[in-house]
């Protein structure tokens, strides 16, 4: 098994921004380096509850955070190191990506 | 850039399984046919819009699969060889899982 963790979240409800994307291939240092500050800057936010991302092999990927309120998420949307790196996004390292936000309603855990 | 596609969804709102797992690193074959089965068999249920899904090689992976509405995620719960591969998930495939049931607000997507 994995050292890995999934995020802990509070009871709902709070709020999920999901983003499922497909990397292009290009830059693969900037890329990590971005990801990894972004990460990092998104967990110092107001509002942040936590992550989970997954990259495979091929290049799709999948990170959800989780945060407490709509308030939250447009603040860190608004944030403009953030943005910058969006702008990157669209420009060098993402094929295609789809975000959603959407509020948490329900939840439960297994753990061994 | 990899010939992976994302899930194509309705205009929200609708609803998204958000489901965050570890493997535990048994039984890998059995895992894998019963996920690919999973997938063919969700397609199949009313109310399915599309599923995005990554594992990387550390075994962290998230699914998130789009329903048209919760009566729709309720039915494919009660789904018989659902809730047989749920259990086989809990005794044999999972350290850990997390599944948030989500309404979808709002969402855009880019492509190049």
């Amino acid at each position: 098994m994995s050292d890995a963790d999934l995020a802990r979240t509070p009871e709902p409800p709070y709020y999920a921004v999901i983003f499922a994307s497909i990397r292009t291939g290009q830059d693969d240092a900037g890329y990590a380096t971005a990801a990894d500050r972004m990460m990092e800057l998104a967990s110092e936010q107001p509002g942040y509850l936590g992550v989970d991302s997954v990259r495979d092999a091929t290049g799709v990927g999948i990170t959800v955070s989780y945060w407490s309120s709509e308030t939250a998420i447009a603040a860190w949307r608004r944030n403009a190191e953030h943005t910058l790196a969006r702008e990157q996004g669209r420009k060098n390292w993402y094929g295609a990506y789809e975000l959603r936000v959407a509020k948490v309603e329900r939840a439960y855990g297994f753990r061994r």
